[in-house]
């Protein structure tokens, strides 16, 4: 499985994927599941995958390849489209193609297989945006009202983000809470694996101002995992029942 | 969907359900999931129930028919059965009997249905235990490594656990953790749903010493949960990241 959360404040966006993935748990290996995308300054797209590494991974090469390729067009290529609504309807295209042809492959032997993104990021000129690019290539986005979006093992993660991402909430408390987040899906799922990756984009830069791995044992990383922990049973001795 | 939540320490066993049962979100209705089967002082089983309605009122109800019919005997009803494993076993084959029966009625319409229990107690003599029986009629126990067991929506509520319950947990902690381990529940999913049920079974007592119902606005719930909410955002912004 896969654990990944992006979180749109009006400061900007925090995105964090872990990297495990597995066809059973003794086939286990590292993956990286963030790509950017950027001409900095001008635009920036960060793409988080869960699902079939067969279908993440083609798709992501096949969105990268309409970048660059001879005749690179606004139709078909996210660093040109016009809009971030655009991107992600160019992901979302790209992504239910890439399912339908592996789906095919899969068919005779009765199986089936499907990938789920987050995309976010802002062009020069645009608010920034976040959506969630479903299996079949339909997406929803981020609002005010559900500033954080998740793929992949979402339930315990989920109630640490419900209880204090707002709009208002700051930059570092975005990548705090995402982290947190993180934190208790990593001590309840193994299926959830460190490696981490990190991105921070903030309002109006058009680019990655942050992008960082959290290898196994990172010293700042296990600071905040083990703050946390403390603060979480200090708390639960002081509630009174 | 459902939440319930058993926890087995050295001082006793605390259970927790709630009530809400669903047929889609547009079909909500409040059953008791909990059920209590006592000699006090003697034998004290209590059983949560997650899954088909239909299983599992038909599993409950043959269950306390067989303690009570003419020619009740230990192979049948678990207030006279041996031992503890012998009352899992029971409930057991009750269950995965029923749900072969339900199963054969949807079978035409290409449905399935299942259920999960948890059953915990202590008969005088033997020392407390607390199983998760599967669907198909096989359990496992709680163990010191492991001293909760959760069945329905246990994902959200599985962090606080995995963080503060061990064997040597007190009654009263055990009490609190499984309030906590709900509420994350409840604000993170809406197919789990107040009223709840909370049963408290001490040592050697070999009867409930406490059950509860907590209704929706409970004043005492309702001021766990805010103390915890603020006690967590009050921790969130102690971490220094």
């Amino acid at each position: 499985m896969t654990y990944c959360v992006g979180l749109l404040v009006n400061q900007g966006i925090v995105l964090l994927a872990d990297t495990r993935t597995n066809a059973g748990v003794d086939n286990i290996a590292t993956y990286r599941k963030m790509f950017i995308f950027e001409t900095p300054g001008d635009r920036v797209v960060a793409i988080m995958a869960a699902g079939s590494l067969s279908i993440t991974q083609t798709t992501i090469a096949r969105l990268a390849e309409a970048n660059v390729v001879e005749g690179a067009n606004p139709e078909t290529a996210i660093l040109l489209a016009p809009t971030m609504m655009d991107v992600a309807a160019i992901i979302g295209n790209t992504l239910a193609k890439v399912r339908s042809e592996v789906e095919q492959k899969l068919a005779p032997v009765g199986q089936g297989a499907a990938a789920s993104m987050i995309v976010a990021g802002q062009r020069r000129g645009g608010r920034m945006r976040m959506f969630l690019v479903y299996p079949e290539g339909n997406f929803i986005q981020a609002t005010d009202d559900t500033p954080f979006l998740q793929i992949g093992e979402h339930k315990y993660g989920k109630p640490i983000l419900d209880r204090v991402v707002r709009p208002e909430t700051s930059l570092a408390d975005a990548q705090k809470a995402a982290l947190l987040s993180m934190d208790s899906t990593l001590r309840s799922n193994l299926s959830v694996g460190m490696p981490l990756d990190l991105a921070v984009i903030e309002r109006d830069a058009c680019r990655m101002v942050l992008t960082r791995r959290y290898e196994a044992g990172d010293p700042e990383f296990r600071g905040i995992s083990e703050s946390w922990a403390n603060a979480i049973r200090e708390s639960f001795s002081n509630i009174l029942v």
